[in-house]
């Protein structure tokens, strides 16, 4: 990364992206946070965990809605027939306003996974798979779950993959377990991508394959939800799967056979570059929760944030935090003008930075509120298993230390 | 420390012990392990969270019964005449034991906090108070709760205590608010031991006492659980309590006005070093796990454990561990030499570096087996939430640390 | 820092500065580097280590006539009339270069501390001293030093200066010792600038003045050079000073009585920059030599590089060095944008990130080295003593943290 | 090491040892204390660094004949018919009062590395090895040096070592160049033990010799001395030297040609233990002028102790420091109960702890110093080089590691 192309400090969001962000932030504002506090609300009245209380979809309808009639719908896509085709640091951006509110990226339908869903379906998808599942699901109506993680095998290796797909006939027939799949308890849930070994005599990176599986398939089932730290995050959940003889058309297949690493390509560096946004307008809370608590409590004398080393602490996180806003940034401009492929250890320096940092900024603001910081009263006890749960999503940090660590040493020609 | 009495540096248990040890041994193996499954399998059987089985109590108390006939009954207890008289060591030896069984402590009387209860009324006890509480808890017929840390107070400081008695002609009148009460759950816990201020014009450390408050006297109300990390830990709960004009007999003080501080030395050396030593069974049940997963699973050809640094970080786990041992061991030795305050010092270095290091060997444990270290089919998540609550129970990690740079800056005449 | 002005995100170098960028590197390349091995060898055969070699000058003034010639004199001045009026962050870009030479800055008459000398007196000097001082300096004819650093009292806060100045008459008569002077040793210093005390009653930060003192007043004597980590860096060195007596005209002060703080602002911002910007090119040296160290040898069936945790640590050295570089950019155009006291609180968040995590990359770097890496056969040993000097010069990086941990609180109204 | 032997946890010295620690006070301050000052102040006065001045070897004599005539001579042998067989517990008390005085080993004819290879010769040599080296050894007239080390080859893993001895007739026929050979600069050094490769076609732990060549063989060339941070540490330096067709009798190899490594196991244990109880020493006298320093400066108002994280950072040393001292008592506990053999995993878990910590402990005593730390004023600079370097003597800390951690796994039977 020495000599560096100098378009990659041009971190500034687009001139061009500067409207749709004050349009998106008066959104978030004027149709997302007035429904939030009602929204959470109900889930202490609904008698299944595991289903939307009916006012719930219907107060997201009505932001929804709102969304689309400012032309605000599914901004996050790349190419400019269906979308407004941001580019990635702009998107970035936004994604940190987004971040704000947990109502705010479904009220434009850019949640996580749908996006990455939505954007490999309709780069790879055929017109029938795009006329199926790509259009409800940029409509809003359905959503979508994406399949990898396997409890049985060690998954920062993705080749591990041991769910197998047979070709019988026209059919696939799928066998395996899952687990930690996000969102595939929302009801609304209806499609999944689910990655599987079509080809074992293959070359190791050529075995894997990506197969699209509608969930109400017989033999698909869900066997309970993954807790993170005791939550489940009912409704939606990270659900532990399996799949007895699924059974699915030879036409469902992503792109063809033996190029699931392939489609994984195209996914995953906008995803955790998002995911990284996200991570640091947390901090950005932690911080100020850190700060808002120890300035306003006494002990021997001094207000908390002046005893010990806790300016120290204060100062670190600031600067950290400010650090990795850049280097995110960066990231994004690098996917932007060299392309995803060549910005893959700019992404992975970040996905394997960011998340280990914050998890010790979320901590350290526990810390400063004493036990009232794990408890119910503040939301530091989930942020920080939200974010310890982000150090294994898309691969754990240990992966990703090795992709940027091995680039740096190829460089010198010595790996 | 530098110049040490040769004494702290023999940490064996005693030779008098080695019998104790080895009942205790046998009764957790023959009595109390097997009703462990059945025991928790209970759990989901209940109505109400918030009470035991019948079923659970009839195991319980089984266990119990065999205990006394086995002679191990309160051996918690310094005193020759209630108990066997174990010194600090040899207690932290045998606490180690305990902590390998979650229904060990419990049954043979010694589960905290009833252990520092009993300790407190057999020494400052009036002869009614021993006859009315110490009894019945030294019988484990009742449960008690020790109920200091205030929600809205900065609790590092022990002096912060803003829940006020005020003498009332014969009665004590308590008002207040208090949370994390650890136990005040369960429907078994009758007695409170209460931190109050009585004497706010009074010297710093003389303006509080300690009252003893049936739980049932009017005006002492539960507002619910707090959580830790999500988890409520119910029946027994970490308690969130409201004082409304309470009132007790004016003889239900201990020791007597402005003596709570006083009454707080006696109770938490001993405790501290018993978090400690079951702290560090959990660390070896946590490298246990890493190891196991760790060297069971494979990935880019190898098995974890013996990818990256992960060899290395077995090492400083084992490393850590063995030297906190040792530490803790001394610690206590400490106390039986020493004598409680002076070992004081000792009891902090130990309370400072035990969990925050232990919290550290669970976070790679975690780490180790992928997102299912996070999940409720392993113990990791829940034994971390434990352990990062050990940071402020007992005052926070950087109260220790005061403790032990002060005396050591004291040593040379420069506080 | 939340939320920025957009301008903080262009980090690009201006066009302006482009092809003076282009003219210095092809001056380093081809006037600096040929120089550089005779230069350095010549110091085994001087007399007296506290002298330059004849023939050492005559190179280094040969590579500035070529510099002069191609107009590449004196560019830092941020005046146009005596400079080319670069910003900081283009100056920033380019200090990155010169880093990488170590005759560098000087071949371009910019070599600390003589480029903070000669800003200060272009802003606050009279006429006369402009004459006397600046324009030699600018001519790169003398050399000079700032005198602020006490050994007996702790210099972290700078009001502590025990040096006192006392007006007699028209002079100021200075009695006082300092130390860490850099460059008081050469013999081509000819003028100091001194932090003292003149007005002990004044507020505390209006008691401290700047006065100038040629090197060859009487009284002025060098007691001898400091060492860091064993070296003394003859023949500039970092001298131990008395100041016995000293009598300087009572015009030689700087801007007035009172007002040292005030001038220390106008300098410092720069000054660390630069030495941020130099560090990181120190921290890329060192992860280079780590890499082609680490990649060509083997030990147990593998290059050093695969083993245990170094492909982590090499990929954490980049992740920081990039995070760290933006970072630097960042301070460096907040004080273009902002100016230097609004920026100020970026410019003590750099000074303290760069050099603690620079001094970290160069220990690792040693220790895949091997022993050889504390030898004289690589340049770590010194790189990691310069750095480590750097986290005291221009205040411990204990300052600088409670200078930013200070702002982020204020944020909130809470300091 | 959890279900762990007992005798492990008497950690006392034995009451045998008690007199000859006092005895060896005693000649520690009567005979040793008062030469000190004396002794180092005559290195100015050598005309050539590197040899002694005459007056300081008569100081060093008389010092070594007071410790004859008390009967403190060569105690470090574990053979009772050589000296006072102390068990390596006993000896690790006595260490670190050695480690007080620059002058106390050698007065007492326990340096390193003579103690080691007086050790391996009395174990494994000859009659006539020991009539010829070890008698002049013990009775302290020459000195030797250990020449294991090599510049060209990664000297973590022993194996790699290059220097070969070929049998040409009835002479060993040696060459190779070796590195960092402590002592060796010594003029009174006679005698060298060189690691040797003879057998390249054995299997790779039986390829190693050790045989004993007189440092006057023609052939063996001193190159000149390796710098450690600058410091040469003359005159014993730590020397670069080429083997030159050395040719020394076929009877100098050590008990055998491929037996290296079995002889590399006799001698490592002790040092090991020794290093790290004197390393403890300068932990202590660190943290001692930490205190010192930071308890007797004040800026922003208060003594530097009292400011930021300065008690946290003393509480750490303190509470790591006596751990350090427990784990390193207990590895020297284990080589008595256990054998060398047994306990290499004790030894190898605080060589890999103590260095590592120490220098973290020595580097913010630096920070508390300010610039000064790293100055000829304080020690400190020096404390860190030397502690530095330990990381590298007889292993770098990561194959310690790798020890330490590959014997956890095997436990579970993962490795």
């Amino acid at each position: 990364m020495t000599e560096l192309n100098p378009e990659l400090f041009d971190l500034r969001m687009s001139d061009k992206a500067q409207p749709l962000m004050a349009a998106v932030k008066k959104h978030l504002e004027e149709n997302v946070a007035p429904i939030t506090e009602e929204f959470f609300a109900l889930n202490k009245e609904k008698e299944d965990r595991w289903t939307w209380h009916p006012r719930q979809l219907e107060l997201l309808q009505g932001a929804k809605d709102k969304a689309k009639a400012s032309g605000l719908w599914n901004f996050f896509l790349p190419d400019d027939e269906t979308g407004n085709g941001l580019n990635n640091l702009d998107y970035a951006y936004i994604a940190a306003e987004l971040g704000k509110y947990p109502l705010g990226s479904e009220s434009l339908n850019c949640s996580a996974p749908d996006t990455g869903n939505m954007e490999v379906l309709e780069r790879v998808g055929t017109e029938a798979q795009k006329k199926e599942w790509l259009e409800p699901l940029l409509n809003g109506e359905i959503r979508s779950a994406y399949v990898m993680t396997e409890p049985g095998v060690a998954s920062s290796d993705a080749k591990n993959v041991s769910t197998t797909a047979v070709l019988e006939g026209d059919e696939w027939v799928i066998n395996g377990e899952k687990f930690y799949i996000s969102g595939a308890g929302d009801p609304r849930c209806k499609i999944l991508i689910v990655m599987v070994k079509t080809s074992p005599d293959a070359a190791p990176h050529q075995q894997q394959s990506q197969i699209l599986v509608p969930k109400d398939t017989p033999g698909v089932e869900i066997l309970g939800p993954m807790h993170v730290f005791g939550e489940d995050h009912a409704p939606q959940g990270h659900m532990h799967m399996r799949f007895d003889n699924v059974r699915v058309p030879k036409e469902n297949i992503l792109l063809g056979e033996g190029r699931g690493f392939e489609i994984s390509q195209l996914r995953l560096g906008p995803g955790r570059i998002h995911h990284c946004m996200r991570s640091l307008g947390k901090a950005e809370k932690a911080l100020e929760l850190m700060i808002q608590r120890g300035g306003s409590r006494e002990a021997f004398g001094k207000t908390l944030v002046k005893l010990g080393k806790n300016v120290e602490l204060i100062s670190r996180a600031r600067i950290e935090i400010n650090a990795m806003q850049l280097s995110v940034l960066q990231a994004a401009k690098a996917m932007d003008v060299l392309g995803n492929k060549e910005a893959r250890v700019y992404v992975s320096a970040v996905k394997a930075m960011v998340p280990e940092k914050v998890c010790t900024i979320i901590d350290q603001a526990i810390q400063m509120h004493g036990a009232a910081g794990m408890s119910q009263w503040f939301p530091l006890a989930d942020m920080y298993a939200d974010m310890r749960h982000l150090r294994f999503a898309d691969g754990p940090d240990e992966v990703h230390h090795m992709v940027v660590g091995r680039a740096e040493i190829q460089k010198h020609g010595l790996w």
